[in-house]
């Protein structure tokens, strides 16, 4: 069976684990605490961070090389369009999310409330935790906007791009940092995404010293 | 004719410049001062960053999906591998670079050295010259590592990776900041890279106030 190193709240290994899930592929799901540093966890990936997939004997790392091979080799259910300028608005969103997103929001808001104090490193810093606040909001107003134009992110059928933003969103959700009052169409976008089966794993979830808000698994919310 | 706007010593523009001219694409280059907040240019990318790409009726934006695009459009001469696993490996060092050797490296030794400059950001932060001085040793010897198995950096042929990889160090050489007698290999790798008729035009960049070393457009550096 494939194992998947990972850390429950990363929006990168919840990526994987949607695509995993999506396309019915069995994992063991292996919490790895990577900043210890572990050396055998160092030689399985010398950039020295999750998620990591074994899968058909190979050692993989980078969450958005994964997503590609796994499309590439387990073609259904199809994640990617077959059309060159769809492919590239999915790739375009996908590192949106995971770059910009990332930078902008999840760093500043679930690295400064959690990781730091898992890894031990010192308080949220209120500056980071303010301009996350006010970013998410831009945020939303683009997904918005798209899912005005749009079924699903990046087109009309549902792909990586909606996984990446799914798993930047729920993580974010988990601590409350996501007002889904703000928008109609993203909150019935995430309607849509959470009750796939694929997102029950990633909705059970739980972080000691962490305990997810009720509307967090409610598929009501 | 495609347009690509960018800004001479960024390396993701430089990875897309360097897709176009191996792969015999026509562009003319249109330097964006994109810190300046332009609203023309803002709407052509609402992340607000070079590269961006005009091409056949199309406004592209987010440098690895433009190559994936450029790949999948006009395949010859080919920069990935067919087989997934090749591909995959591929994607992982595209990945490596832009997003570990850029925050570890380029954005601790060139933003701090020619952006903050240009941008009127003030003066480098010393203590970020020197990571990046000291990272860039260790990503300069896994380079080594892997050409030490490898004829190019993902496998038996050049592809986007050597690219990726390429785009990185050519700024930073024009910077003065690549030590090229550490690695025998790494050497003859960019020199074989630098020698090819798709790196001329990144040899004849110059940059206002930043004169390059005599060395940087030397192919017998």
């Amino acid at each position: 069976m494939a194992e998947l190193f990972h850390v429950p709240l990363s929006p990168f290994c919840r990526k994987v684990r949607l695509s995993l899930a999506e396309k019915k592929i069995e994992v063991k799901l292996i919490e790895e605490r990577y900043w210890e540093k572990d050396p055998a966890f160092l030689r399985r990936n010398p950039a020295g961070k999750v998620p990591v997939l074994k899968i058909d004997g190979h050692v993989l790392s980078e969450s958005a090389a994964i997503c590609e091979y796994l499309e590439e080799v387990h073609p259904e259910p199809s994640l990617m369009p077959s059309e060159p300028l769809a492919r590239f608005e999915v790739r375009r969103l996908v590192a949106w999310f995971d770059d910009k997103f990332h930078h902008e929001v999840t760093s500043k808001l679930l690295y400064e409330r959690v990781n730091k104090k898992v890894m031990k490193q010192g308080f949220p810093d209120s500056g980071n935790v303010k301009a996350g606040a006010k970013a998410i909001k831009y945020h939303l107003d683009y997904m918005a906007w798209l899912l005005d134009h749009r079924r699903w992110l990046a087109g009309d059928r549902m792909t990586l791009a909606d996984f990446a933003a799914a798993a930047h969103l729920s993580s974010l959700d988990y601590i409350r940092d996501v007002d889904w009052n703000r928008s109609d169409v993203v909150k019935d976008w995430y309607a849509k995404i959470k009750s796939r089966p694929a997102f029950r794993n990633i909705l059970m979830d739980n972080v000691a010293g962490f305990p997810p808000p009720a509307h967090y698994a409610d598929l009501d919310f």
